[in-house]
Formats: structure tokens, C-alpha cells, sequence
């Protein structure tokens, strides 16, 4: 195809088995328009069309919305075409051509633009079509929905006003009496009689609505470049609504729910697509087609089946019959959920149709993530009360309250509870914390409520206009009915459904499909997959996830254990370096025990221990009674407890005494847990024959010189024990990488180091200057205002954060090619950052449990993609 | 010279106008070796000897502390040259050759190490010295002399237990015997009587001397590395305790004190020279040298000017006259007050001595920083009680207090207090932050006290051990003085003085000669100074201390102004856009009057002027009673300010809702400045004629288009003002570099911006992830530990920081080639970093006022060593 061509061309013809594009152009013709053109060639039966393209959207756009007459002249040219294929003519008193005019972009968006049908009527030409048709009452039908859909399209007239016209009038001629005095009243003019002027209007009406507020939004979700512009589709109309032997239906080639390889699909007789859509008419199930149109069920069967092996994908299918001949008016590939994205995508490896990396590229993450999310079980009873936009995965049930305070209340009290709110704002974010779910009636996907749900990992509908809900009274309207406080509603995340009551939800499930294609993902993955885990239930938990080892394993939610705190806090307040030891032997069989139960759990694979992180003060307690036992316990004075608790408060604590800085103040903390560490490898070894593959990492290191300082006596500790022990086991000593001076001197830390870990949390709030706990106050204002294009501390910053994390790698590895590098910060869990992650070679990544599966397909497609 | 050589030669002979060194051997002569060798090369009368190398100290302290035997084998060669030379012999009964043992390494570290004299002498040797010199008194007075030295410095007895035996002894002979009992009694052996085992040892304790502790601490207060060693020299005795024609003593060619040029010295007669150090008899002025010794005097007179032109400095001289005969014993460069620094430095060049260049070299810029510290006035009356060690340089009078409670009381009642302490950590912070001074009995120049008081710019003296503090009944013990709480101290830091009382000061001057040199320094120097001022006077002062522009004007100090805050407070606790645009209204004609007094202050120069950059809750009460005033004040109730404050509360407000981060929350708030800002400059052009240039800076940029989104704004206000003012002035629009995000993406944020400006105190904070405001409990154990070279808020980081800096400069010009670069953090003031920006290719460097002299000085050094 000569490129100058597709730049001047503005128009492709396709009908009675030529056509002038095909289903390569998408980008061009839009995904209906490129399939119209390639099913006429495979010579499946189409009615004949045109397709303008998608430069003439973007250039209608860009010059004052005029159609040119460059584009006029190309059109006119294929309108004649048509007439004389069909034997019909435009505007024509007595065989009138009528079209449908209809949007369709590059990608698929699906009911997010408009479509005119039944162009090309008026006052004559409605008499041609009772005439032609010898039914006035299909020519008036068309008429009246033509006139509507002008109306409300093209005219901005509201479609609800048409409606309620319909209503009132006894005859179909009178309702289009009716739909024209309207249409005089809301614009001034007459309707527009010229069925040229209609066609101009439609086509610029299809073009604008790749503008809709609500295109606009499925874009910015979908991440679909907004100047790509529409294309439009003008073909010749054909009718399912001429009578019993005619309907109009859609139909999917597998079940779109379960993947299941059976054909699903629903259709209306004496129909036009767009009652389909309307809901006014109970569709039919495709088995009464099968009854009642036999020969069309039976060519249908063919035709899709074609179109599948054609395209190598489950496809969504509109079709029309008309007199009881069958035509297809549309084919895309089917939106399905991650359930049956995964079985189809296995199935058809296993019906030889695609390959396994195909099965594999064509599952993203998301899939994987829905599928480990709670899901509302299908098979359940449940009253659905309303639908939003899903912004957040997950279903989840709770008691509905509607104000951030009584979140924190209800969450006090032990109870599930569901935020309702009109929409959230920075204030509410304590109760959106305390809250297990969150429905809002306003905002879309990109609103507060949603950016800061996902961010929490919490099920979210957002933008759930039919609720009508009074925060002062703390209620909520539906129609008739009237939810309270303390009432328990059910919303679900993935699907945006909003149920009365508690409705039971199934959780992750890994059916045998799922295991295929992690098995798959699996082989032609080269990255590791770690998990974040800091207790043995955890750790079998990553296991079960196909975790290859433990990247962080966090030593203070130990010191936090009931048992221990008193001892913790004893140590803390220490007044001399052997009261602490004292303190901290206490501590030491307790830590012992911890270990033993983790590395028991993944041995013998590889366990990243992290030696202790957070500052001080967060042992202590800091309310009046926390502080009096606590005095009471250790027989010391309570102002001694205060005023040591005073001392310790910090300014700000994430750039405080934390980290390694401990370790360099009171040595002797990172002694013991090393101690206890190493006790365990030992007693496992000797007791249970487990090997271990331990891997201390210390924490917060800005200078080289800060790990050499801790490192001496770490290896000292280990060798001294193992020695003792007469026990034979590699351990390794390493770092995180978790502030921007250990990324730029990389080089210098990686000749001492035996593995690098980026702690992107901490790397990303010390690079932007961004405190992650206070910047819920502002960041949703940055993503909303554009100016970051998503929250950092999910998906990872690659300009700045990355570059670091670049930097660091390569100039680590140049000074220690043993090194080993892997990321520990939540971004492991995120597919952007792992295919980032897999870029810069990382040998691994480290994320939650539940993400591990996200992680093994994610780096699996990273690895497909780049080969 | 044949490298070989310079290692295997390990003894350098000097005497009779013939030597094997020369001045340029400091490095294994040491500096008193190389002088007296390349005195003896100048033909000046020097007793010969011969100096043993450094490397043999090096070598003698790594080997089990031996004299080898090849090093005994040269010294004895040696030995021989002089004793034919002397006609004497080493340990000879009748003509014995006696030696002095004097340590001197390549640095000057004056007093830090030992000298053994009169060696060679035992009880058989005296009776020759006796014939040989007539004089049995001489004789016996250089063996008590000899024995109490040995005793001390060889076999390490306490020099006071000699002292106090002398009083006892009714003749010198007597005292001889009562030393030899000591030092049988202390070490169980005899005194030794072999001169040459005498030698070795002596030789052995030199070396041994290079690791003294007070020579360490000198070493690291002075950065001289450990590892060099010093140098021996033995060489011939020569006496001043022949009787009242011999003499000794020490003089410097100019004034050390003023720099006047005349020669300023004291001798004693009838001595030697640990008489002149010890202080038991007053050493007499010059001017009776002159009267007594005239011939010896002129003599010296010539030799000195001569040394003088020579070296090309001013020397530090020590002879000793010999009935009647004149030798110089050591030359080298003379330490010399910040004052006479300066004004030899100018003098020098004036007297065609040396150039411009090396006058500007020759002046470090402490010693412009001590000329700009408060000093203690020359001419007044002062009663010195004590001297510790000078920890922080300036002077200062106030009340004593002995706990940093007190401290903070006194404070608080408006005066001002010198905190004294045993020693301090990191819990006496807010009473060192309250104290005008800091004195303490414990600690070295690498204290806590010190470190943190340097870091405070507060004048502070510590270890002065003979003050005995009682913390507890809060009194200070100096000999028989008792000096309580309330008891008024003087401090100088500069020297580490204390003296009783309040003494006056002189404040900071600048002479005809600090204004040569400066001009000088100007003259060589490419890197502009600037000043970071707030207000009108700054600048003035600024302007008077040579800035060249304003590289840092806050503004948020105008807003803290007791007439705007509480339009401040309304603002903040607006609801709306329109009610906070209206408190702004009310702030706008006080800002552009503080611009008005800033640029008229500056005109032409430029000024860099910041936005608003601290989070709002720090101009909020945060008291009950502020609480409740504002509350009346605003017209709004008690509970909504709280909420308003409690709503703004931050966990880390360094990494919180600060900077653009504010400017793009609340823009109108960036727009009333920019209003400000731009009317004062129309109206200073229009009224006055004054032309201003103003750099309107952006704080706290991480992401380009944070700058964008501002950036827009801010040229539209000022477009729009200068045409409505129908002015034309260029102004510029800049960020500070401040977070390592913005490094890391500068030539992105280079594309947009007219400069940058370095905020080092929070890029150091963010690439250190370390807090300022909390680092003070640790990070004086890091510097202690060795894991910091310096407090890196002090000095610049240049591995970390200094790698961002270098990047963001090199790709923000390659991505602008007109982007101008400066500093405005605390490092613009320090020399080191100043240095560092220089090599970096930075256009200008910003501090406060009363840094600008010492950083222009700095500007130029760092231009002339690069030269």
C-alpha cells in the first residue's frame, strides 16, 4: 500500500466481496471498518459500505468541524457505487438507499461513540420505503427512529423527551409528527428534509463524539491516545425489523463469563440493533434462533466459527436478518472476564489455533489480579440495586456508613464496613483506611475515590449515579428503597454491581487452566519471583503462589509480638549499653523461634532477612495508660518514660534515627537478631537437615562506609557461630538500596556487598521529597491536574526513581559482577515497574503473596515481549 | 634524585656549609631536618648533625618498635663525620660530643612532639664537660637537665616528680643524684650510663612521640595524615646556659599578632630552650638582646631578613647564643593571627617579596572568617582564667548555666548565656541552640560540643581541664575561684581563652589590607558571589560585603510579619478559592513593599527571589491561646482552627505539602507574589528609574511539568504587568534543585527554565534521606566513628550529592546552553564546597551576608589552584 496513498485517500469502499481496506488498517479505518472490509473479502455476507477515515476525524476536528469538500466529493463518489450495486438510490422518491452512519476507532470502545441508523428518510422518502417494503408500519418504525436518534445525535435534543413523546401518541405516523414538532420546538427549525445535509451532520455528529466526556474518560482508563480521531462506517441499511422473519442480534463465539467453547449470544425478532441495547424487550436465548431460523442458525454456526480461526481469537459478533436472509453487520474480539481470558487462551493452544506465548501475551496481569481478588460468587442469589464503574477490584460486603469518622468507629468495633460518600476528598482518607470498601455516587475512574482505592487495594465503585445518597442522614435511595446506616450492602470492584445484603463471594481460585498458564509463563520466564513475607504462614503462603524465595523478610513486626514488647521496650529505654543487652537476651529466643519457623518454610530457598528498620519510638507507647504500665513494668518512673519518649520523637521520622543508623548507635540490636539468625540456620541444619540460603540485608545504607561498619560485625557474628556450631552453610550479606546516595555511590557499596535490594518506597519518597503518608493530601490533585501520569508509589517513576535504580545496577555490577539485584519496594508487584525491573536485568523481584502469580506472568510477558 | 636513594638512604648529613638535604625535602627531612640542612647550605651557623628520615619512622612503628641495625650502622658513620668535624668524641670522658634529639615532621605540629637534649652525658662524660667548659655548674645543670628529660620522655616518669625533687635539692650535684635514685626507683634499673643505648632509645621515643594522643587529635583537627611519621635529628649540643654571654630564645620576623614588620621575639640568658617553653623565669624582650649582645643582635638581625627573603614568608626562629657566638637552631614559617595574615600577605607584595597571586593563596579563608567573628578587644583589660582548646571560632560574654534547661530559660527571658558542661550530647541540643557560647571541661576539637557548636556557628572552647565543673551545685572551679550560676564568662573561640567577666569585643573590621587583598582576590576570581537575604537591611549589608546579587530571597519571612500573618492565617483557613484570594488581597500591598525595599537595595544587581515554600501549618498557633485568639480574630469558632490545624498536620513535613506543591494546590497564592513582584519592579523603573532584574524561583520542583504548570502562570502575570505598565524589564523564571528527582531530570526541566539554583540543605537531606532537625542525636557519632568525613550539612557531599550536582549542570546546560547555574544552599559559604562549584563550572555561589568575603576569597583560590 503506497503511504501517500492512505494519506490522500480518504474513503474505502468494501461490498459484494471487494474491498478497498482490510482488517490490517485499524488504524485507519477503526477496528468496525477495517472488519467490515476483511470480512467482505473472506466473502461473508455484509451489506455493502464505506469507510471514512480516521485523518479526515482528526482533520474535521482540527478545522473548525467542516467537512470538506475533498471528502464530500470521495463520499458522493461511493454513495454511487452502492446505488448501483444495490439498484437503490439516495434520497429517492421511489427506491430509496437508506444508510446506517456509525463511529469505530482503532481500538474498541465499545458504546462510548455514536451511531445514526435509518438515514436518508423523510417525508418522501418514507413513502418509497412502504412502498418498497409494501409494510408501512416497518417504513414508519424507521422513520420514527431515525427521526430520534437524529434528533438526539445529531441535534443534542434529549432523548428521554422522545421517549416520553412515544408514549403518548396512538399511531406511528402520529409519533412522527410528533418527533418533528419537537424537533421545531428544541432547535427553531425544521427537520432537515435533505438527505445529503442529514448524511453531512451524521458523519460530523460521529466525529464529535469521539470528544464525549465519556470517550474521553474510557480513553485516559484505557490509556488510548486521544488524537487518533474515529472513523465512520456509512453502510446500506439492512432490517431486522421487517417482520417475523427478520431480528437483529449479537452473539459471542465462547461464553464470555466461563471461556466455556460454546456459542453465547442473545437476539430480538422484528428488532433494530438498538433495542438490543435499550433493554425494553427481553432479548432471546440464540436456541430459540436455532428453532425458529434454522438455515440462519446453521450459517451462522459457520460464520463465526470461520471468523474465530480467521482472527485466532473469540470474537463478538453483531448480525442481522432481514426476510430471513442472514447478514453480519460487526466482528471484534470479545471482551471477556480474566476467568475466560484465561480458559480461552489455554483452550485454544490445546485446539492447536495459537501458540503458548501467544496464550501468554494475550493474559495480561490485570486477569491474573482479578482472578486472586474475592469474586461475588456466580452461583449465589442476589438482588442487584445499582451499577457504577468498577474502580478498584474485589467484592466485598459490610455495613454501609457514611462518614470517615464512623469508619474509624465501626472499625474499632471489630465490623466490616463499607464508605459511602457522595465523593472522597483528602480528608476522608482515614476512613477510607478504616473502611473495607468504598461506593461513591460522583467521580469516574480517575476520580479521588478510585485513584486512592486502588492505591489501598481496596474494591471500589465509583460514579454510581442512580444512589441517591443524604451524608447528613446518613442514608441512601435506590428507587424506591432506602438504605440506612448499620445496613449491609455488597459492591464489586471488578464489575461495578452494587447488591442488597451480604451476597457471598468465592475466594481466589486456581483452577486447572490458571495452572497451565502459569506454568507456561513460567517457562519462558527468566526473572525470579520473590515474595514479601515476614511470618512462616506468610512464607507457605508464597510458596503455594510459586514464590522462589523470600526478598524481604522484615524483623519488626516481630519485636511488635505481645510477648516481646515489654522486653523491647526495656531495651529502648536502657540507660547503659549492657542494660540493653540484658534486655535484648531476653529478646533473642523469641527471634530465634521466629526464623526457625520461616526458614523451615522456604528452605532451601533463598530468605532475605532484614535487619531492624523503623526508629525507636515506634516500640513505645504513647497514650497515658500505654505509658503508666509500662513504668509500672519496668519499676521505673513515669516521667523517666516520658521524658525518654520525649527524646526520641522526631521531626521527621522517615528521615530519622532508623535503619542502619541503629545498628551504627546500638550495635548490639543487630548482634542479637543476626545472632538469632544464625542460630537457626545452624539448628536446622544439625536437627532437621534443612539448608538454608540466609541473606542479611541491612537497611537505609547512604555510605559505603555505614555497611562496612555493620558488615564486619555481622560476618564476624555468622562465622563465629557457624564455627561453633561445626556447620557448613553460604550465607550472604547485602543492602537495600533505598536512598538516593546508595544509588549514586552503587559502585562503591557493590565491591562490599553480595546483593543489592531496591527498596523503591523509601528510594521513591527520598527522590521525589514525597512523604507516602502525607501526600494522599495532594498526589490525586497531581494525577487529576496531569501532572504526574500515575500515583509513584504504585507504578514506578522510570525517568527519575528508574534512573537511579539503572545507575545503581549497572554500576554495581561493573565493580561486583557477582552481585545479585533484585527490588523489594511494592512496585515488584506491579506489572509496569517488573517489565522496568526486567529491563535493567534485575535477577529478581520481591512483592506481597498474593502477587506473585501477578508477578511470574508479568515477567513472563516481559521476557516474551522483549525476544 | 634517585628515587632509589631517597628509600634506601635512610640518614641525612648537615654541617660546616655542606649538607645532604635541602628545604625541598620536608617530606622526609621533615620541616626542621630540610630547614637546618638548607640553613647550613646558606652558610648560616647551624650546630651540625644529621637528620634520620621519616621512613624510618614509618618502618620503626611497624616492626615491633626496633632500630635496625642497618639505620645504627649509618647513625654511627654519621657520628663519626661529626666528631671529627667537632673534635669531640660521642661518650667520651674528656672532649664528649653531646646531642639534642629533636623530633620534626613534614607539617609544622608545634610542641605535639618530644625533644631529648643534652644526650651523650653520664656520670663520667659530666666530669669532661666540666673540664671541657670550665664551668661545673654548666656541666651538672645540662646532666639534671638531661636526666629529668630522659627520665620523662625515654622511660615515661612523670615530669612533675623531677620538678618537685629539684625543690628539695640544695645543689645541682645533689639533684643529679636524687633524678638517678627516681628513676631506679620508678623503673628498677639503673640510670643508663651507655651513651649510645641512650641514643637509641631516645631516637625510639622520638618516633614514638608521632602517636601521642594530643599529636593525633592535632593531626586530625589539621588533616595531616597518620601515616607519614616524623623525621629525627641529632645534632650537636650548643648552650646557652654557658653563663651570662649565652643565651636563648625565639623570635619571628614580623608580628605575629598585628603583621607589623618588625621583629618580635624574647630570649633568655644563661638558658636553654625548654626554659623559654617552661615559663619558670620571664624571658626578656629583644630590645636588651640589642643592648647586651649587640654584636649577635645585628648578626641575627641580618640572618633573619635574610631567612625571611629567602622563604618568602615570615619565619618563626630559634637560636642560642654561645659565649657570645650565634647559632640558629631552627627555622620554619610562623604561625601568625588571621589579622597579621592578611596584612604580611599585602605587606609582601608591596615590598615586591612575593605577587598578588600568592598573597591571595596565602590567606585561607578562615582566616577571613575569623576576621569577620566578633574578636576579643586587644586593648582592653582582661583577667584569662583558663585556656582550652579553640573549638568554634568569635567571642562572646554571658551567664553561666550548667544544664540546657537553663539555658533555654535565660533564653526565653531575653538574655544571653554561656552553657557549660562536663561534656554535651545529643540531649543538651535545644540548650546549645538557646546558649550564645559553649565551654567545656571534657573533649577534644572533634567533641560533640565542638562538632555541633561549629555546625551552629557558636562560639565554643572545650577540654579546658582545668576547670572543674559540678553540674549538679552548678558551679565551675578554676585553682581558688568558685564561678556560679548567673557569674558572667567570656569566651573566645578563636583562641579557646576564657576569661573572667564580660570582656569587651571588637566586631568584625576591614582594614586597608582586607580590602587590598579582597580587591586582589575579585581581580583573579571568574564565580559570582551572592548573598541570601530576606530584607532590605540584608541586602545592604549584602551589597556592603561585596555581593553581587541575591541568590536567595525567602519570602516566607514576610509573611510571618506581625501585621500580615493574621491575613496569613485567614488565608490558610479559607474554604474557597475566592475567600483565600481575598485574604491574599489584603498580604499583596505588604509584599510588594518588601520587594520594593529588597530591589531598591540591590538595583542593578540581580535578585533571586524563591516563592513560598514552607507548609502551611507552620504559620498556624498551635497553643490553646493562639488557637482562641485566632478564632476571635477571624470571626469563626474555636473547634474549626483546630480542625483547619489538626487537617495540616504532617508525619514528615520536610517531604510533605511544601514548595510548588502549594503553588499548585492554591495558585493564587504564586500569583499574588508574582503580582507583587512584578508591580514593585514597574514602579521602581517608572519612579525611581531604578532597573532591577528579578529571577522568580519555583522551590521544591521534582517533575518538569510541576515547572510547566507553574511556570505558565508566571510569565502570563508578569507579560501581562509589565504591558500594562507599559515597562520593559527582562525578567527570568527558575527552580531551585533541591530534591534528587529534579537532578536526575534536569535537562527535561533545563528546556523550560532561565537557571537553577542548588537548595543543598534539602538535596543533602533527600539524598541522605537524613533530617536535619533529627540527624543532631547521631550523626556527631558518625563523623566521631569515622563513617563521616563531616557533617555533610556543613560541608558538601561530593561522592552523593556532589554526583547529582555534577549531572544536573552538565545535562541541564547541554539541554540549554544560556542556563545559569548557582548555589543558594548553607554550602555556598564554605570553602571546600565552594571549590567544588568551581570545578563544576557553577556561575555563582550564594551565602549569607557574612559569608561573602570568605566565599569570594574561596572563589578566587579555587580559580587560581585550577590555574
Amino acid at each position: 500500500m503506497d503511504p501517500k496513498l492512505l494519506k490522500t485517500k480518504k474513503v474505502y469502499f468494501f461490498g459484494n466481496g471487494y474491498a478497498e481496506g482490510s482488517a490490517s488498517m485499524t488504524k485507519i479505518l477503526g477496528g468496525k471498518g477495517a472488519h467490515l472490509s476483511e470480512m467482505t473479502l473472506l466473502g461473508i455476507p455484509v451489506p455493502p459500505g464505506f469507510t471514512i477515515t480516521t485523518n479526515e476525524c482528526v482533520h474535521y476536528l482540527n478545522s473548525d468541524k467542516r467537512i470538506s469538500q475533498n471528502l464530500k466529493t470521495e463520499v458522493l463518489y461511493n454513495i454511487k457505487k452502492l446505488e448501483k450495486l444495490l439498484n437503490l438510490r439516495f434520497g429517492d422518491r421511489k427506491m430509496p438507499l437508506l444508510f446506517s452512519v456509525r463511529s469505530g476507532a482503532e481500538a474498541s470502545m465499545p458504546g462510548m461513540m455514536e451511531t445514526v441508523l435509518n438515514l436518508g428518510l423523510n417525508d418522501e422518502t418514507v413513502e418509497g420505503l412502504v412502498e418498497t417494503s409494501h409494510n408501512e408500519r416497518f417504513a414508519y418504525d424507521c422513520y420514527r427512529r431515525f427521526l430520534q436518534m437524529f434528533g438526539s445525535v445529531v441535534l443534542g435534543i434529549e432523548a428521554k423527551l422522545f421517549e416520553n413523546l412515544a408514549g403518548t401518541s396512538t399511531s406511528l405516523k402520529q409519533t412522527v409528527q410528533s418527533f418533528k414538532a419537537l424537533i421545531r420546538e428544541k432547535t427553531g427549525k425544521d427537520f432537515e428534509q435533505d438527505v445529503h445535509q442529514q448524511l453531512w451532520k451524521a458523519i460530523g455528529a460521529v466525529f464529535d463524539s469521539w470528544n464525549l466526556p465519556r470517550a474521553e474518560t474510557y480513553r485516559k482508563l484505557n490509556n488510548i491516545p486521544s488524537k487518533l480521531g474515529t472513523a465512520c462506517t456509512v453502510q446500506a441499511m439492512v432490517f431486522g425489523n421487517l417482520g417475523e422473519n427478520s431480528a437483529t442480534g449479537v452473539a459471542f463465539t465462547r461464553n464470555p463469563s466461563t471461556g466455556e467453547k460454546e456459542i453465547f449470544g442473545e437476539f430480538l425478532e422484528n428488532a433494530q440493533g438498538e433495542d438490543v441495547v435499550a433493554g425494553l424487550r427481553t432479548p432471546l436465548s440464540l436456541h430459540v434462533m436455532k428453532e425458529k431460523h434454522k438455515a440462519c442458525y446453521k450459517k451462522f454456526l459457520s460464520l463465526q466459527s470461520r471468523l474465530e480461526g480467521h482472527y485466532k481469537d473469540m470474537q463478538d459478533i453483531e448480525f442481522t436478518i432481514q426476510n430471513g436472509e442472514l447478514f453480519l453487520l460487526q466482528t471484534r474480539t470479545g471482551k471477556r472476564s480474566a476467568q475466560a481470558q484465561i480458559k480461552i487462551a489455554v483452550d485454544m493452544v490445546e485446539e492447536g489455533i495459537i501458540d503458548q506465548k501467544t496464550a501468554v501475551l494475550r493474559v495480561k496481569p490485570e486477569h491474573i489480579d482479578q482472578m486472586l481478588h474475592p469474586r461475588i460468587d456466580p452461583k449465589t442469589k442476589k438482588k442487584k440495586i445499582a451499577r457504577g464503574l468498577p474502580a478498584s477490584p474485589g467484592a466485598v460486603s459490610g455495613e454501609i456508613v457514611f462518614n470517615p469518622d464512623d469508619a474509624l468507629v465501626l472499625k474499632e468495633e471489630g465490623k466490616k464496613c463499607l464508605l459511602v460518600r457522595r465523593e472522597t476528598s483528602a480528608e476522608d482518607i482515614h476512613g477510607m483506611n478504616a473502611a473495607c470498601g468504598i461506593l461513591t455516587t460522583l467521580g469516574g475512574m480517575t476520580s479521588h475515590a478510585a485513584v486512592v482505592a486502588r492505591g489501598m487495594g481496596k474494591p471500589c465503585v465509583v460514579g454510581c449515579g442512580e444512589l441517591i445518597v443524604d451524608e447528613k442522614k446518613k442514608s441512601l435511595q435506590v428507587g424506591e428503597n432506602i438504605y440506612r446506616e448499620g445496613d449491609i450492602l455488597t459492591i464489586d470492584g471488578s464489575t461495578g454491581d452494587v447488591f442488597e445484603g451480604k451476597v457471598s463471594t468465592i475466594e481466589a481460585e486456581s483452577g486447572e487452566e490458571f495452572k497451565t498458564l502459569m506454568a507456561w509463563a513460567d517457562h519462558f520466564r527468566s526473572m525470579k519471583v520473590r515474595a514479601n513475607a515476614d511470618t512462616p504462614q506468610d512464607a507457605y503462603k508464597a510458596r503455594e503462589f510459586g514464590a522462589e524465595g523470600i526478598g524481604l523478610c522484615r524483623t519488626e513486626h516481630m519485636f511488635f509480638d505481645e510477648h516481646r514488647i515489654l522486653a523491647v521496650r526495656e531495651m529502648i529505654l536502657s540507660k547503659t549499653q549492657s542494660e540493653r543487652k540484658k534486655a535484648l537476651e531476653k529478646i533473642l529466643p523469641y527471634q530465634k523461634e521466629d526464623f526457625l519457623g520461616i526458614f523451615r518454610a522456604m528452605a532451601p530457598l533463598p530468605v532475605t532477612v532484614r535487619l531492624l528498620d523503623p526508629p525507636l519510638h515506634e516500640f513505645l507507647p504513647h497514650d497515658e495508660k500505654g505509658i503508666k504500665d509500662l513504668a509500672k513494668d519496668l519499676g521505673c518512673e513515669e516521667e523517666e518514660v516520658k521524658r525518654r519518649i520525649a527524646s526520641l520523637q522526631e521531626y521527621n521520622p522517615m528521615l530519622g534515627h532508623r535503619g542502619c543508623r541503629l545498628g551504627i548507635s546500638y550495635p548490639e540490636i543487630y548482634h542479637v537478631q543476626v545472632q538469632a539468625l544464625m542460630e537457626a540456620v545452624c539448628e536446622l541444619k544439625k536437627n532437621e537437615g534443612l539448608y538454608v540460603r540466609p541473606e542479611i540485608m541491612i537497611p537505609l545504607i547512604s555510605h559505603v562506609k555505614e555497611y562496612e561498619f555493620i558488615e564486619k560485625d555481622i560476618r564476624a557474628i555468622c562465622d563465629d557461630i557457624l564455627k561453633k556450631n561445626n556447620v557448613s552453610v553460604k550465607y550472604f550479606v547485602g543492602t537495600m538500596i533505598e536512598l538516593p546516595r546508595a544509588a549514586l555511590t552503587a559502585d562503591e557499596i557493590a565491591k562490599k556487598a553480595d546483593f543489592f535490594s531496591f527498596g523503591t518506597n523509601d528510594l521513591t519518597q527520598t527522590t521525589f521529597g514525597l512523604s507516602r503518608d502525607d501526600a494522599g493530601s495532594f498526589l490525586f490533585e497531581y494525577v487529576q491536574k496531569n501532572i504526574l501520569p500515575e500515583n509513584p508509589f504504585i507504578s514506578l517513576d522510570k525517568e527519575g526513581v528508574g534512573k537511579l535504580i539503572t545507575m545503581a545496577t549497572q554500576n554495581g555490577r561493573a565493580a561486583n559482577p557477582t552481585l545479585k539485584v533484585g527490588i523489594c519496594g511494592e512496585h515488584g508487584g506491579d506489572p509496569a515497574s517488573i517489565q522496568f525491573c526486567f529491563e535493567n536485568g534485575l535477577d529478581y523481584v520481591s512483592c506481597s503473596p498474593y502477587r506473585v502469580p501477578v508477578a511470574r506472568l508479568a515477567a513472563a510477558r516481559a521476557a516474551l515481549m522483549s525476544s
